[in-house]
């Protein structure tokens, strides 16, 4: 399979991180967001929503979205709950993602850290939703290890990329305690370095 | 099953119309979103993101995310592609649709037709981004009469009742002649009467 990513954003990173987890051959191909890679005509006619991540697989078959990839790389490990109610809280967390929490932490994200912007000059709004996010997701994290049965589910692997950036927005994780765990908990599943909240 | 949806909402109706599809028994609850009722103590107890759709399940058990709950209810069915890289394309029109298609196209709708106001009002941004979903959308439905695999799936009832709304933004159909047959075709599938692109 070849992985189209650019290694800042989260997104791809959900898809590398899944392969290697699930030791799945695979090779990265760095496709830069800010430098129009995205949108050039042979990658458009691969993905018309001219975006990373975009996976070619071993049949040469495209597929695009995230989640939609690492729900497929995932069939039939122990990265979906065989139960079908959790399986289904999953899928529930992996849209409020997409939905209420990517479009906040990680803009806010990118803009700062990206694009140069100061976080004043985003408005108080997309501040106000991504914190409202970050809160929710402490929440659901209290007494818990993992989003969903108690166990590293796709619901995580969606969900912690971005969250692991928060600081690089100005979102301080000593904020949200639980989550800050779990961000160290990710890292440790993972073996990936610590980011911290201090970079 | 227990269904709380506000019946103007395409997310809401997502959800009632799977249900019927399946022949699933089902009570409708209706939650008006512009009467706070999403937002009461009672409400938020059983779905802490304060949103419709939510399902209580017959045994009682929450479950929110209106791609999440349609997956959940049409497991085993003929609404999902056995193919596994079927179902992972139906996905990855469920994942775009909550990413770049609901926000813009629902949004604008809800804005104009519920909160009154005008589309100038609204800025440009979000009708272009309205117009480029629906431009994905028409495209894709070249010469297929359903999304995926050419038989009616998930995608399609995931993207066709907000798609359908759209005239109500100021979005007519008539730029997008394909949809217009599709959003033909939903209708008569599901039985539903035509609303046409001129109320
Ligand atoms: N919903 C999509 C979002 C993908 C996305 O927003 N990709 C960004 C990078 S994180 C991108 O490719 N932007 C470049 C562009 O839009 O031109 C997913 O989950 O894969
Ligand atoms: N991503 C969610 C979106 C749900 C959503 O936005 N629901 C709206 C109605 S369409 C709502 O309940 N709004 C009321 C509120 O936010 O208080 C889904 O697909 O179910």
């Amino acid at each position: 399979m070849k992985i189209f990513g650019d290694s800042i954003s989260g997104n791809c990173l959900k898809v590398l991180w899944t392969a290697k987890l699930l030791g799945l051959p695979h090779e990265w191909i760095e496709t830069g967001v800010l430098t129009g890679e995205t949108r050039t005509p042979a990658f458009l006619a691969m993905n018309p929503a001219g975006q990373v991540p975009l996976v070619l697989l071993d049949d040469g078959r495209p597929l695009a979205q995230s989640n939609a990839i690492i729900l497929h790389l995932s069939r039939g490990s122990d990265l979906i709950p065989r139960d079908a109610y959790l399986e289904a809280r999953m899928l529930e967390w992996m849209f409020w993602e997409q939905y209420s929490h990517e479009p906040y932490v990680a803009v806010a994200r990118f803009q700062v850290r990206y694009l140069g912007k100061s976080p004043d000059s985003l408005g108080p709004d997309l501040f106000r939703r991504a914190e409202a996010a970050l809160d929710r997701l402490d929440s659901a994290l209290d007494g818990v290890d993992w989003l969903v049965g108690d166990r590293f589910t796709l619901a995580d692997m969606a969900l912690a990329p971005y969250t692991r950036f928060a600081p690089e927005a100005g979102l301080a994780l000593e904020a949200w305690p639980r989550i800050r765990e779990w961000i160290d908990r990710f890292e440790t599943f993972l073996g990936l370095p610590r980011l911290g909240d201090d970079r």
